[in-house]
């Protein structure tokens, strides 16, 4: 593991000055590394396993896994077999390949609240997909969210509000998460026109310690549906096959009409899926979406070998070893420091704070001294483990991690 | 070429059958076979140049190039070659690769009114962005459309309406393809709050004789976009690549603020992009818009080796060429058989119909016949050519499409 050199004689730093010319503010969305502290990469060259290298040849322990998308670990043998052989046949045609059919089949037999799929290529487009079908099948129009929750950067539920209409968001209305009186109120409030209640498995809001969901609440969420015939749709793009292979809502037993995927579904190949039980399936059946790449056969293919490596390898309780283990260690580690974190969420996608972190200042620190040291953290948005992180791994990027903590501790005090 | 065996016990008919136990109808968006006359396939299993084989193994050759993104031909070998080789290091990462700096460069250079690009995966992304653009440039709300015109598949522009609000689209206001009056017309009515006037190269809506842009109404859109400060949005999704490399409008000099791109710019793979100039750069950058596939990398290196094929194998040409071989030969067949067709557009994106076809039942059976005979036509959608289409490909094509002309003779009598 090398030591990353980051000045401004960088490769990276060269590509970041020619991406001002060319790509508006150097670059858009949540890769934009701006928002990262000193120490971060912009630009990635390639990844293996759990290791990636930026342009610049660092290599780092990668904690983060493509914000997601990556479960089983880069360049993951069976799913890249499977891609390469179906793109030896076809990718984007005239028609899906068959493909379509073994991948809804399996997500069926896989998810249990689900009866059909449909596919897409954006977690929005799953996200917004949902919204529409219980629109069309309730012929309601509201919908309800967690205030701060993200689901995704449509109009209607980006969080930048620049550019869109107070129209876009409308028959929006807002609840908090985990708080059933919140819930009641905002139904009362939308009494004889509600659509839907969209919910995320557990409270994932950047820059949030992470809230996981009150088994009374969801089964309230549940029940307040039933009653008046509106979807539950649970938004499980970011979770999805993380928490539980039949959905993330699954170990608590509560399930939902609609659920949105995404990221990990394919190991890093460009899908998206709304999945949803026979009561909704009219409604989908009566909504026109599509998209020119939909239809493409090798990201279902890569999503049928994810699921089944997922499978085989018992890939959930990897997830779950690495990130208990790393989240051990960072506990033990900031307490010798003296130092006092938050570590939130389910171990494989923990969010780590600082206690008294005014502006994540100490966060940034530790985060840039990480990635110097060749440990790819985040900042405010919670982490991922992929299957591939074995106890060495995690073991190798706490020693980095450790002398990271000390410089935070050297500079802020204890918190 | 082998005759299309198409019946109850076929493959492609059992897959269908499997397929509407799981996704909603059997099929959903624009690659829904349900909506083609018998004699087509829902599933397709691979391409190669401009033929391709279904589930049944039966071949075509293929005048849809997957409803756009073909553009070279399937499998076109610098672009699979790029693809493989990107794919060898990575696709989604942490951060773009350098390639996302390199393509923009390209694209800037390319495409006459381009200062700064942005990358999507569906053209629906680039449409939806470049209005979310314009509305956080101007501060305006108004957006103005052609009636009828196709501009992606989210709640403010699909067009079947089932599960969409009204307030989705509030602020649209529509006039007329190529009716300068109606164009003023509907700036008067959004006097003061007129963000963007979005417009497709040509007249292209499915169901409908295409319709070439007069160069004067093109150039009255861009007056009022000057004169008021709007935003002239030009949606290149389908056309984008096929009808000239710097753009489709820049032939006849009308130079857009912002252009939507997607299908062919990559050749299949999965991307999608918004070009803008520099009076619009500050709003591209305060708006969020992202996706989690959006900085994949091999969608990238393809794109990037499709633009360098189309340049060095001069591609465009090629689809003119391609496009008027075809037409010329459907219009002489045609007037052999005593039978009366519209081919409207542009010679590589035909749209053929028939006179006084009611419900398009000539054309049902025109290409169903042409598809049990190896002819992958459309009837009611611009078809495409590909830069792979032989002058043998297009006289082969043509023998059996004459026969199909011959069946509808037969039942329908002329026109």
């Amino acid at each position: 593991m090398s030591q990353a050199i980051v000045h401004p004689l960088s490769v990276d730093a060269s590509w970041r000055s020619r991406a001002k010319r060319v790509i508006p503010n150097g670059m858009y969305g949540h890769q934009n590394a701006a928002s990262l502290p000193e120490g971060f990469p912009q630009f990635m060259e390639r990844g293996e396993g759990c290791r990636i290298w930026d342009v610049d040849g660092n290599e780092y322990i990668d904690f983060m896994c493509s914000y997601g998308p990556v479960v089983l670990g880069h360049k993951h043998e069976a799913v890249e077999a499977a891609a390469r052989a179906q793109s030896e046949l076809a990718d984007c045609q005239n028609g899906p390949s068959h493909l379509i059919v073994e991948l809804s089949e399996l997500l069926v037999k896989t998810v249990k609240h689900a009866d059909w799929a449909m596919f897409q290529k954006n977690g929005t487009d799953a996200t917004t997909a949902c919204v529409t079908i219980a629109r069309a099948t309730t012929k309601k129009r509201k919908v309800l969210v967690a205030k701060g929750a993200y689901h995704g950067a449509a109009p209607w539920c980006t969080p930048n509000p620049n550019g869109v209409l107070d129209e876009d968001r409308a028959h929006l209305d807002y609840f908090i998460f985990n708080e059933i009186e919140s819930v009641r109120q905002a139904v009362e409030r939308n009494s004889g026109d509600l659509a839907a209640i969209v919910i995320s498995p557990f409270r994932h809001d950047a820059r949030f310690d992470q809230e996981i969901v009150d088994v009374e609440f969801a089964k309230y969420l549940r029940k307040v549906c039933d009653d008046i015939g509106a979807a539950l749709i649970l938004d499980d793009v970011r979770c999805g096959f993380r928490l539980a292979l039949g959905g993330s809502w699954e170990p608590i037993g509560v399930e939902p009409d609609l659920s949105a995927w995404s990221k990990a579904i394919a190991n890093g190949y460009s899908i998206a899926c709304v999945l949803g039980n026979d009561k909704f399936r009219d409604g989908a059946s009566q909504i026109f979406v599509t998209g020119s790449f939909w239809f493409s056969a090798v990201s279902m293919a890569a999503c049928i070998a994810t699921i089944e490596s997922l499978k085989n390898e018992d890939g959930v309780s990897k997830l779950i070893r690495a990130g208990t283990r790393l989240r051990e260690g960072l506990a033990a580690q900031a307490q010798s420091h003296g130092l006092s974190i938050n570590q939130t969420g389910p171990a494989q996608m923990t969010l780590v704070t600082f206690a008294q972190d005014k502006d994540f200042a100490m966060a940034n620190l530790w985060t840039g001294e990480a990635a110097k040291r060749g440990v790819y953290l985040h900042p405010w948005h919670n982490m991922f483990t992929c299957s591939a992180h074995t106890d060495a791994d995690i073991d190798q990027a706490l020693l980095a991690i450790d002398e990271a903590f000390s410089i935070v501790r050297s500079k802020f005090g204890a918190n």
